[in-house]
């Protein structure tokens, strides 16, 4: 029988947290032992998640939770400037963090490692859950070492503001990482219509595609001789991310140091 | 039993012309009269066209072959400036044109369609005989009229010197006869990296990708609530122009006028 | 400015039906006057519809509402037995049924047809209001006629019972009516794994794709030589119904007549 | 500089060893030392191969060319039966097998493996040359441990006589390796059409289309909660098999055992 991990969930009223609630009450080998959330602290997690029937109280901080509770991990899903001070927090208290949030720094990063190694304690930083985006940057990555030929077409609803997409910038950077500069297309291509080519990053092409009706989506083009390689990632909705919530649990309790970036835990 | 169509072909030795031989050969109600090489003069088409059993003779120019030869339809895959004299020349002296090269002014298209008419003649010029292109270009048409957020993602091998490519541009100039102006993605979207979202067209956007290993394609994207329609061609060879040619030939002796663009002669 | 058509809706509860209850609300020219629900009769809508700020009444009959209310257009999403009460009722006291449900008999159907002639009124019924979907059956019919070569792929979430779809098979229906019997693939094919061709129907072959993730999605693909042409309909959610519910709404306006299915007001 | 590796090419002539002698002459660092062919001993790769402006001999057998040629690596595209005799032959005389036939028999493969180690000789056998089509393998097995929903749909020319494809029964027997059984799809489900669902392979299901304009391609795809990964290969011609003969020619000079398929040398 597989050991129960005792989970703690910090942030579980954003849309992740609802999501990753659920993740933890219908997975056997998980426990939800309490949630940490400012505005509820005293209640219950009954009060914000109604299908629920245990008991799991609810902590105003994360500081109040460890001094009064047993458990194994941090789920944190709220700010990135919460999420280091949990990080911190936890470590220096025996628990592994599983860390949703972005904006640490380097530094801040080589010092949650040294923390995470001192204690001999696995700690996740992940930017991305969806193991299928992590996927598909990963064999991007590969394929580049064979076709140094690369578009990237990422394809999301109409009301995101940024092009590209961050997964495609992530993309794009670790591919880079495979694969040396090389200029894409005809020498002596022309734009008769400006932008038609798309964004030029390191000599790749990306494109953008908004429109209502999609998600987020995003394909990874390789050309070669008399052959075309394509790598795509359709998410439909949150739930795509929990599978990555999922074995970051589980992955976080064989760990003894800091991943960074859930692609360092998949082989 | 289907009456035989007697045929002309102008332009055996390019690469279309080449195809088209082959075609007019292998179809049983076609009979490939003759045909017009100023490089051939006096010779036969077995010349050029080494599994060729026929005895159709080459004529150096349309003037000679009219002269000596009967027959119904001529076949032109030359340059626009011998195929616009075809065309008249054709009309004039009843045989119906099948053209297939591009630069006709308004005015000479004019001049042709009242030749036509006056002589009671089918003639037909088409810039593009892929007849699935042709389609995709109609149902987009079509479609512009339920979904108003439109992008084209255009896609060719990397040789290819410019980008929009023609069958993308004719095919934004079909949807802006179908639906109005209409300014897509996010007011506030901002492009981090230039180029990202395309070309502008009418409010759409196009995104042209070269990769070695591509031939021809495109996709048109449709995108409303909760759904996307999506239309796409692939071109894999030169063999895609031949059904329009066919159709062409066929539909040329039904017709009593000029058509322009193969789209309207497709219901 | 456009005259506001005044709707009630039977089948406000149902996950098509609180869809179509947020559409009615946000579309400026339409009305929503009251409900049908034997549940709730002689309560109001915002008992069901939270975010409501009117005053609609909900009545337990259809005939109770005509009685009390004044009304154009009945949007009926209940089940096949009562939409058919619903569709004769409404015709009888001069409104116009647009019915989302299925089971009509021909003789229902050739019932109704006369009723809405008799009487000059418009009459919609529409087992599919997704026109992405209707759009894509429309494209194939018309493709059919010049690619006698077709497959289709459909694919669904894996809580799905049935294979192949419903709109698989009607988009089979509609390419029958188009294109005569054509055995297809090589002569001699063997499966050397049973199944793996596929379900033959009218010499197509349809294939079923069951995945969690996915939600609906059908593709229709043609071959002929050298290139390919793909019509494919993404339904994300159920919100891609909706516009079809928006066109019918509008059209029964202008029809004085039954049609069934919405491919015969689309052009 | 890059030292040359000097090949000898045995079977020049079918569709495969044309693409490949060409390969040779046009890449830098490969010299064509001479050929193979039962047809042509004493004659030169003129002969055969038109716009060829080396001096290249041929050789009517590999016994005969060992003895008056020195190179480094033989090509073998022939038939099953003269490759594993040239393979034994090649390591036996110090000279390192690049091998495209299939047909090997574990002993055999048991018997080279240790030739090729007592030689200390790199020894290449790849039942499949197009590395877009490899990766898609590699890639699908790894997916398949966080993925343990699959379905493949393979799509070729309709002149095809197999269905499922060799690629496609070799990816289900890479996946097998990573996944365990799982049968998918809805437990009750039911084909109203017999063969809807595809073929049934380890609890996989596999789909195979057939149409005309299609020429090699093949689609993974994995579905998880609210997303789906996919890894697509497209195969435009056989120029798609010449990037694997070439890293094959430059891998087995690094290599001192036999290595079988190329997924063993890509990482």
């Amino acid at each position: 029988m597989e050991k129960v991990i005792r989970v703690v969930l910090a942030g579980p009223r954003g849309k992740m947290g609802t999501e990753a609630l659920q993740l933890i009450e219908r997975t056997e080998h998980f426990e939800l032992v309490s949630a940490v959330d400012y505005k509820y602290g005293g209640g219950t997690v009954q009060q914000f998640y109604p299908g629920y029937q245990g008991e799991a109280a609810v902590y105003e901080t994360l500081e109040e939770c460890i001094e009064n509770e047993k458990f194994d991990v941090l789920v944190d899903l709220t700010t990135p400037e919460i999420g280091k001070k949990h990080a911190f927090l936890s470590l220096k208290n025996g628990i592994r963090p599983v860390i949703g949030t972005t904006g640490f720094t380097n530094d801040e990063l080589a010092e949650l490692k040294e923390l995470a190694s001192q204690n001999g304690l696995g700690c996740i930083i992940a930017p991305n859950f969806a193991i299928g985006a992590i996927l598909m940057m990963k064999f991007s990555a590969m394929a580049a070492k064979y076709f140094k030929d690369i578009e990237i077409i990422e394809l999301h609803h109409d009301q995101k503001l940024d092009a590209p997409s961050g997964t495609a910038l992530k993309t794009v950077q670790m591919i880079e990482e495979a694969r040396e500069y090389k200029r894409q297309g005809h020498p002596s291509e022309v734009e008769t219509e400006k932008g038609a080519r798309g964004a030029e990053m390191n000599g790749m092409r990306v494109h953008s595609v908004r429109l209502p009706g999609l998600v987020a989506h995003q394909q990874v083009l390789f050309g070669g001789d008399g052959q075309l390689l394509t790598v795509r990632h359709d998410s439909m909705n949150r739930a795509s991310f929990m599978s990555g919530v999922k074995v970051s649990i589980e992955e976080v309790m064989k760990l003894s140091e800091l991943i960074y970036g859930l692609e360092n835990i998949m082989d």
